[in-house]
């Protein structure tokens, strides 16, 4: 079964956003993810978000690169398909070696489901976890428009190799930036610092949530928990994190340029 | 303690590498990536590769974030300091709540050292694992200049949301091309195919592996078991990557841009 890989999706396009915006309905074309468990003789190695499309070879890869097989020869890569989950049979994949690898110890975020689960599973997870968040006032486009962390991205500017995170107000004002090699510790790293009383305080209900880079479902996830009104993305969002911000009332932004931006959630701006 | 952040490496600098190419030694300023485990209420949840710097906030909004605490406030943030390891006491943070969080399950990659481990014992456990590659002839620098997926990347033309991985040769023929949401697994998928047969075989000696983001440490890891030859990265590598490159004897080039481009690895070239 050839799976999607991509996903058409309404959006909103924004042109001109700081002086005169113009709104107008288009598509988009979304990268699909999805979670996928990779097994290895039966046990389960890892959980890992990824686009659909050529499964074996990643389960196969993984295991090798991670140093899993041992020297083992791979006797087959299968689907976990027991005829019992339609959508979620081709979310497992087992990496056999006939019992030659080395046992694996027990992983991180596994999932105990014997077909593993799909986006939309997580999806009711998380809506099951965290509240849908209030309802306010949208920060303004020009706002939007405005943000960026360019002044603030000292390590950037020296290295060209880290993301930025940062919350900022409805003027555009950054109340806290943070600089990592991983995209998902600098938005840990602002939740954090509002934790912990440093940048105001949690709930962040009104503020945004700007990313460097693209949008995944975890950085979704991690605005929605902390109470972000608004994520604001460099890049492109996946189409499941598009899902999961129209489910949350999250405001969704996205490829952030000079002459615009795509509001990606809500489905239908007010 | 302030830790460092950035690196500055000597490097080479290659310009106009498709014409009359052009190498001088340099400096490069590298971010710095560093194992850190978190702990909750002393239970290790997590192990990440992150920069130094705001450890507690990336501590407590990763808890937070990702559900830990379940409404529990954080009573305090601290290093695991016992006076014993002064290199790593500050790769391992605990987050107390006094108990009031839920008992967290256990973790993936979680590292059983009391006091973690640092960048440079996570190296020590790879070249113990792996042998040095074989030293080769090098992949000329204008084919390196040459080597793009750019007429391949199908999903990234869509939805410019994507990774690409490839194997290439030293005519800068592309061998296999992957696309994925993540770049871990687009260079899994790349792999795989090699163990699985689909795409010539491992060791993949003499090839090299393009990568469109940047070279972290992993990324080395895995062009490493693999056996190429070669890491090419669009992007910038981080200190931890190119200081294992040197140890596996793998070359990594990085910042490939039209003018030019940065050899970080070997230290000399030849």
């Amino acid at each position: 079964m050839a799976r999607r890989r991509k996903e058409r999706v309404r959006i909103t396009r924004v042109d001109h956003p700081a002086t005169a915006a113009a709104t107008r309905s288009t598509f988009d074309e979304l990268i699909v993810e999805e979670p996928m468990t990779i097994q290895l003789d039966g046990t389960v190695v890892a959980t890992t978000m990824r686009t659909p499309g050529h499964d074996f070879e990643l389960a196969a890869g993984f295991c090798f690169a991670e140093g899993l097989l041992g020297g083992a020869s791979v006797t087959g890569v299968r689907y976990c398909a027991d005829g019992s989950a339609v959508d979620t049979e081709f979310n497992v994949v087992t990496v056999e070696t006939g019992g030659r690898a080395p046992e694996p110890s027990p992983r991180l975020g596994t999932v105990s489901s014997s077909c593993g689960w799909c986006g939309s599973e997580q999806l009711d997870d998380m809506c099951a976890r965290l509240e849908p968040l209030p309802v306010g006032e949208p920060i303004a486009y020009d706002v939007l428009a405005s943000v960026s962390t360019a002044d603030s991205s000292r390590l950037f500017a020296a290295t060209g190799a880290v993301h930025s995170a940062a919350a900022f107000d409805h003027t555009g004002t950054l109340r806290v930036v943070r600089e990592d090699v991983g995209r998902h510790n600098a938005v840990d790293k602002v939740v954090g610092s509002m934790v912990l009383g440093l940048s105001g305080s949690l709930p962040a209900t009104g503020l945004g949530l700007f990313v460097s880079g693209r949008a995944s479902v975890e950085m979704v996830q991690k605005a929605w928990a902390a109470g972000f009104s608004t994520l604001l993305a460099v890049s492109a969002p996946t189409a499941l994190a598009v899902e999961a911000a129209r489910r949350g009332g999250l405001v969704l932004v996205g490829f952030v340029r000079d002459d615009g931006f795509n509001v990606y959630s809500p489905a239908r701006p007010s």
